[in-house]
């Protein structure tokens, strides 16, 4: 496989983020677990390493010999795994829940085989072989699902073979003129871009999980990259995909737009699998920014930010994101950046408070990231407008400088998270939409729910977790909000631990006005507020639909439907 | 009902458009319609004058009378209607077929009974004496479909009954904050947007039916109004909706943005009274414009007019509103409004004649709209910007008087359908859209199939009709062809000869890579090219939907979904 859109899964970590030889970001910080520990109110962080794959027993294979044979010729000798890494591998996404499994050594979810597929026919094949044989398909993009959404549960009794779909990976026309191109669904957002960008071209979609996930994945789950203001999220670049489905082969419909009945482009958008596998995709790019412009504003009050950013929205005065932390994300990461260095207490950060103070946002400062790009009279006239409705509402500008910063870290979080795994620490994200006219008030719900779920559940030595929250994606009518929780693990019932703080918070969404998902989608974490959210009729359209298409029900069980 | 939002019947045209009273556009220009006759090559049109309502004969209510006191009890005696002015008036919608059928009297198909509830549970209740009593349901708003969408086809040999719900027309919410509204789904243009311009919003959907149409059937059919460029067509617009179905109450879900599955409105979009009535809908909403800049260009080609439609589009240039008419409707309309006035051969037209010469666009020049709006500083530079394009492109300004003028008429074309047909005049439109690449390659197919049919079914002593076109609404990706065909009738066979130039329309259309429709929807007349349009997994998964909600198929038969 010389292909150099093709990733070795052997270079990737099984059991955590990204590529296996990836730097720990904590090396030049050794001050931090100190500082995270007095966070929690606790003496010191343990160290909880994860348990090795030699380590680990896997559950036997539990596909007859003829499933076995049916899938090799479905999709050749080669492409047919059965190995322990490759099955570990593909046991489960990136949620905190997966994580504490894997280290643990948990892999009673794991798929028994995974087939790559070269061809689209091969695809076909594989789900007749399901049907055939009686076992469950779980398409497989880049695995950083945090919902659960590709998790090989075995609990069905039946055999479970994921389909990893990264083998359909080329770029397959670019129109220049219309501005659409159409790629396999499995390609990588890196390698995607870097054959765009090469012409000239960008889509434009930077979710977090950019390096690690995929195209069709984007869709699937129905995404948001961090820039969607411009770009647009899955359902504004989405023209048309190819969907091999139990029954066969489906192109949807790729107009410009069309009043020919409902577009049923939106049916995948969020299908989580259900439907069939998504193998191709037609999607709306944009020429190469001329110019990026991305700065920093510390508001007073995050209320104060809020406005700001729907004023900007509501005018005409689009940005490519607007980004905004509250004060206590603000807090956690400037404090975090520094903890142990000689920054922590030195002159320089005095100096910087006393700047805030003079400033009057010295209390609790919220940090935005205004980020304009596109043509470059456009940025820099979009830049100075909504600097100056920042601060029009109190904004103290950071420059340029704090924009810098943020792009280099854009996709670094997840790295974090194995080290900090390692010293007994919990975390989760979680995120939601609302209206402008209930940002605060659903934020706060939140809030309050997740530090009192975090105090409930700390184990002994620990009195409590931090939570911090950043307005992520914003809209004319409303906006995203991004949830962190950062905890002492308890590591007596880590799975407990974590579902009751997930429960508490999910709850809060939902009973004040907000959707259970903005962009991570729903998986297995959020089915029950998903099906609430859409209420006996909508769930019964969508399980309708799943059963037009699927009628033997092997496409990804469990999740999303049920 | 004093309610002013409640339209009397009685005073709006049975047969025809809008008002009964309303003036004939062409009494200042008795010469068009002998200009009209030399365009298809005749001495002079017939008179042609449209049979009276009294005159016609309607089919007997054929409606029990269990169902029609089980209707009574659902809507109020007050409220169900069947005397021969209310049936005829719900009998059709607006489309050329329907009207030479209404013109000729014929009312095969007219409801047996019109229902105006007055409240949702009288709309429930309505679905529910259809499921028990075994009849059909039609839910209409303004009656402006063109596609035979709430025709009244009495051939399923059951009772139709036409669900009237223009008595649903109230605004219930404004959230000032989020800039969202929520109003009753039958509620027509012109008074949804009184409310609203009063409190200083707008929703900015003006689709030529703007007068006489209503927020329920622009979510419907999936509309598009003539600014979507700014304002967004009704899936941009659209946040959520209580459909009635006669499986019950559907509240869709209505966040800014959400990942938890398919964002199941957009099912209702294009849905065309297949699943149920929609009675509220929730739809985004903007300021009201602080400035509004329309102007009018010249082209030497359509294809420079498209490029530079094109380029607006694709660089950071919004528009409200780019309008490209090509070289034959740029022509008919210059000749056509001064044909037997002073000016046809006057100084006047000589002098523009010979400007347009100099300045290299006379030969065939084709007009453009730009129609800029917004903020009053985004306004004007997006005005000046968008006018630079076009002049890098070779156009003409022809300044904001020709914008001026096309907004003076922007809901007059269908005003003059009526008058046209008094002369044996027929008069056809269609749309599609498709990617930039195909834009001209499509409106040439489609003329030249247009201009066949109309050459081949012209009648003994017309040689032909006038087909003419325009770019309607454009994207980044592509835009939207709009068709205007103008032709002798032929009264021996008026159906014939539509149904023969609609058909090499529709086909070309659909042979050169256009959708069947933009924004006027599939109801019956574009069926078969919908169907091949969504092909069989489509259409399996819409039916799969359909029979979901309305298990007994009582909800408009024989439109979209067959």
């Amino acid at each position: 496989m010389g292909d150099p859109l093709i990733r070795d899964r052997h270079r990737l970590r099984w059991n955590g983020w990204g590529w296996a030889d990836a730097p720990d970001p904590f090396t030049d910080r050794p001050g931090a677990w100190d500082w995270l520990a007095s966070e929690f109110g606790m003496r010191a962080l343990p160290e909880t390493p994860a348990v090795p794959l030699d380590a680990v027993m896997l559950p036997p294979v539990a596909l007859s010999e003829a499933a076995l044979a049916a899938l090799r010729a479905a999709v050749g000798e080669a492409n047919l795994k059965t190995d322990d890494y490759e099955r570990a591998f593909h046991a489960r996404g990136q949620s905190y829940a997966d994580l504490i499994a894997l280290r643990a050594g948990d892999l009673a979810m794991c798929p028994d085989a995974v087939v790559y597929p070269e061809s689209e026919e091969a695809v076909a094949r594989v789900l007749v072989t399901a049907a055939d044989h009686g076992f469950d398909v779980i398409p497989y993009g880049g695995g950083s699902s945090v919902v659960g959404g590709i998790n090989a549960d075995r609990d069905g009794g039946r055999g479970v073979v994921t389909l990893d779909v990264t083998r359909l990976c080329g770029v397959i026309d670019i129109d220049e003129t219309a501005l659409v191109a159409t790629a396999h669904a499995g390609i990588y957002g890196p390698q995607l871009e870097a054959v765009l960008n090469d012409k000239g071209f960008t889509l434009g979609h930077f979710p977090q999980s950019f390096e690690f996930s995929t195209l069709g994945g984007w869709v699937a789950h129905h995404g948001s990259g961090q820039n969607s203001g411009l770009y647009g999220r899955a359902d504004v670049w989405l023209v048309s995909a190819r969907i091999v489905t139990p029954r066969g082969v489906w192109d949807t419909e790729g107009f410009p737009r069309s009043a020919a009945g409902a577009n049923l482009n939106q049916l995948l958008l969020g299908s989580e699998g259900q439907l069939g596998v998504i193998t191709r995709v037609t999607f709306r790019i944009r020429r190469k920014p001329e110019l990026q412009d991305y700065r920093g504003f510390l508001f007073p009050t995050f209320e104060a930010g809020v406005d700001a950013a729907r004023t900007m929205l509501q005018a005409d005065a689009p940005a490519a994101m607007v980004r905004l932390s509250d004060a206590a994300e603000t807090r956690f990461f400037r404090l975090g950046a520094t903890a142990g260095t000689p920054h922590a207490d030195g002159l320089k950060t005095r100096l910087e408070n006393a700047v805030l103070r003079m400033n009057k946002v010295a209390e609790k400062p919220c940090l935005m990231i205004i980020g304009q790009e596109g043509e470059r009279r456009a940025t820099k006239r979009n830049a100075k407008r909504t600097a100056k409705i920042a601060r029009g509402f109190g904004a103290f500008s950071l420059g340029r400088k704090a924009g810098a910063r943020w792009r280099a870290h854009r996709f670094a979080a997840p790295y974090q998270r194995d080290p900090m795994l390692d010293h007994g620490v919990g975390v989760d994200t979680l995120e939601t939409a609302t209206r402008w006219s209930n940002v605060s008030a659903l934020r706060d719900a939140v809030m309050v729910a997740l530090e009192k779920a975090m105090r409930e559940t700390a184990p002994a030595g620990a009195e409590r977790g931090r939570a911090m929250c950043h307005v992520s994606h914003a809209y004319r009518d409303g906006a995203s909000l991004y949830f962190t929780c950062i905890f002492p693990r308890d590591d007596a019932d880590a799975l407990g631990q974590w579902r009751a703080i997930k429960t508490a918070a999910s709850d809060a969404v939902t009973q004040n006005g907000g959707t259970i998902s903005h962009h991570h989608g729903v998986g297995t974490d959020h089915r029950s507020w998903f099906e609430a959210e859409k209420g006996p009729y909508g769930l019964a359209v969508l399980r309708a639909v799943k059963r037009e298409l699927d009628p033997h029900g092997v496409m990804n069980p469990g999740k999303l439907l049920g």
